[in-house]
């Protein structure tokens, strides 16, 4: 329901209807001047062609720089999605299933959906701080598993995974010959200290997934990339030959832009999220819902007993509040999630609504 | 090979060599500024944001306003490639075959092996005017024939289909029920008359494949659509949200700006390639090849008796010209094929080399 409740929401606004959008993980800042101003440079300089499907050769050298991998271990993807589109099209469009601990992104679930392969959920439980049980795990692996799906910090809960619990999974996979698909798009503006799929050895047949939307505020730009061995990174390169071909060169020299003033730019995202997620965690506690606190920007996955989110979401949003229902992250159906990025003032008023219609 | 002689290119000219690259569809020429200044103010004005899967509205209403259709039947996509990929995925990831009249677009046949789907090619000949036989066009249509892809203008031939053709084609297609998907990239550039498929009625199941890059000089933008029926755009949309989400709305702005420009960037393009197919015309029948006079740009596929294409490409680049083996088109081992797609002088130095090398 999270891709009808936008279109929806899109459709309400070009009607002339004021939403306020707390459905998507799109911040409602810019996207930093420098940034646009690189990829004007960039199309001025006539960087308007195909290119290499590989993606641009200092990019993926930066990137490499910053993971401590090879450059032959990176592609270039227009947005993390497709590169999670294309790693689990590779592994498992001739069938075989993936494990995804919910609550879980709905991309994941959809795209092995389309490609035809099975997809176990593992359930995890807010009463238990969201952990993933690893001997339940060990019960879901078969034969024909061919993925793991991990996402930390997770959207929809805000919450990093556990070193005990990554370190469980990681060993468990490699036991079993399992591939792990490491989705870690909001690491870089953590709160908190994260670890990467790739601390546990580059020599891995594991994947990481990572993209520029969250950090850099390039959500609509469309570019993201691709962490793993030689091999699978040819592999997916012959897939956007055939498909994408190119993210424009223009956008890949926005992005290195973006990579060079990293530092100071996820630093201002972490500082101002940190902000909302005190304000949502004392109106929410307030107004009685439930929820862990968010170790990362953007979302918050409150439950209140009881509640049918998916009533209450289309309530809301005919109230002027876009928000998400649970039931689009798995079987979450007291739960919604929050995004908070909105403008302060209409996250403020957003969450008071909220909290008011949790009332009726 | 086609992508092979392209990477390599590119690693030669990292290298520092100049390669005259007549070997891609992708014009000299730089975007027209007034697409890129497009650009730039839709993305100094926000437009760097998620957006619909669909389009966006404007971009949408204008090319159902160029087609006579509705923006129901218009979906926006990375490229017309992405079009194609989608196309065939939503048709064939579960089977079935597709009928591919040789020459042909190498990504088609890649797409439909990598989707695991059956090829038939037709083959069509030089010394036939490259006319599809519709007697052997009935024998390979079988109960699991999913569909036909046509391309006029051709690539690599840059013939456009007879109408009689065409007719026979469509009414073949209607009586087994079989879908086309009409690859129509060039015909806006087209130095003759073009007919569509959208010519044999708006209520088909036929499905039109366009794309910006070749009539506006986009091609590294990464900008095309389909035309279809509603269901099957909502399917693609569908499908967009999993994968790519939707085309940066900067780019969909530009692309705008171009049709709006439409006539003058079409006529000023049309102008300076019937020049350039004019130069080769001259020169290549001057040493010998044969050929059919380009209908349209980009492409010229030469012909010569006994060459060996692959060895005579690898050894032209070599040289310092890159142009594509003709088995990359299909078993045209005789033939190559020429993008006059370089500055005009580079052009005239390639053509030279080119017929100097076949002397050898």
């Amino acid at each position: 329901m999270l891709y009808e409740i936008n279109e929806k929401a899109l459709k309400l606004e070009c009607e002339g209807k004021k939403i306020i959008r707390l459905n998507l993980g799109d911040p409602d800042m810019a996207t930093p001047p420098e940034i646009v101003e690189a990829a004007y440079a960039s199309m001025k300089a006539g960087k308007t062609k195909y290119s290499s499907s590989y993606g641009e050769l200092k990019l993926r050298q930066k990137i490499a720089e910053l993971h401590c991998v090879k450059e032959e271990n990176v592609v270039i993807t227009p947005g993390s999605k497709w590169g999670i589109f294309a790693t689990m099209y590779l592994m498992m469009k001739n069938g075989g299933n993936v494990i995804i601990p919910t609550p879980y992104w709905t991309a994941y679930d959809l795209i092995a959906k389309s490609l035809g392969a099975k997809v176990k959920l593992l359930k995890t439980e807010m009463e238990n701080e969201w952990k993933v049980d690893l001997n339940k795990l060990e019960d879901l692996i078969d034969e024909e598993t061919k993925m793991i799906i991990l996402n930390t910090p997770n959207n929809p809960t805000s919450k990093v995974m556990d070193t005990k619990t990554f370190d469980g999974i990681v060993e468990l996979a490699n036991q079993k010959g399992v591939t792990i698909l490491s989705d870690e798009v909001y690491a870089a503006i953590s709160f908190v200290k994260t670890k990467s799929i790739l601390d546990y050895g580059r020599e891995s047949k594991h994947i990481l997934s990572n993209g520029f939307s969250k950090t850099f505020t390039m959500t609509g730009w469309r570019i993201g990339y691709l962490v793993a061995d030689k091999t699978f990174i040819d592999n997916v390169t012959k897939l956007n030959q055939i498909t994408i071909n190119n993210v424009p060169v223009f956008i890949q020299d926005a992005a290195l832009k973006g990579l060079e003033l990293h530092k100071q730019i996820a630093s201002a995202i972490k500082a101002k999220y940190q902000k909302r997620a005190d304000l949502a965690t004392t109106k929410l506690s307030a107004a009685g819902f439930k929820f862990t606190k968010p170790d990362a920007p953007f979302y918050v996955f409150p439950k209140l007993d009881g509640l049918d989110s998916e009533k209450y979401t289309l309530n809301l949003l005919d109230q002027g509040v876009a928000v998400a229902p649970g039931t689009s992250f798995g079987d979450y159906r007291e739960h919604f999630r929050i995004s908070l990025t909105a403008p302060d003032d209409q996250i403020e008023a957003g969450l008071d609504k909220i909290c008011e219609a949790a009332k009726q």
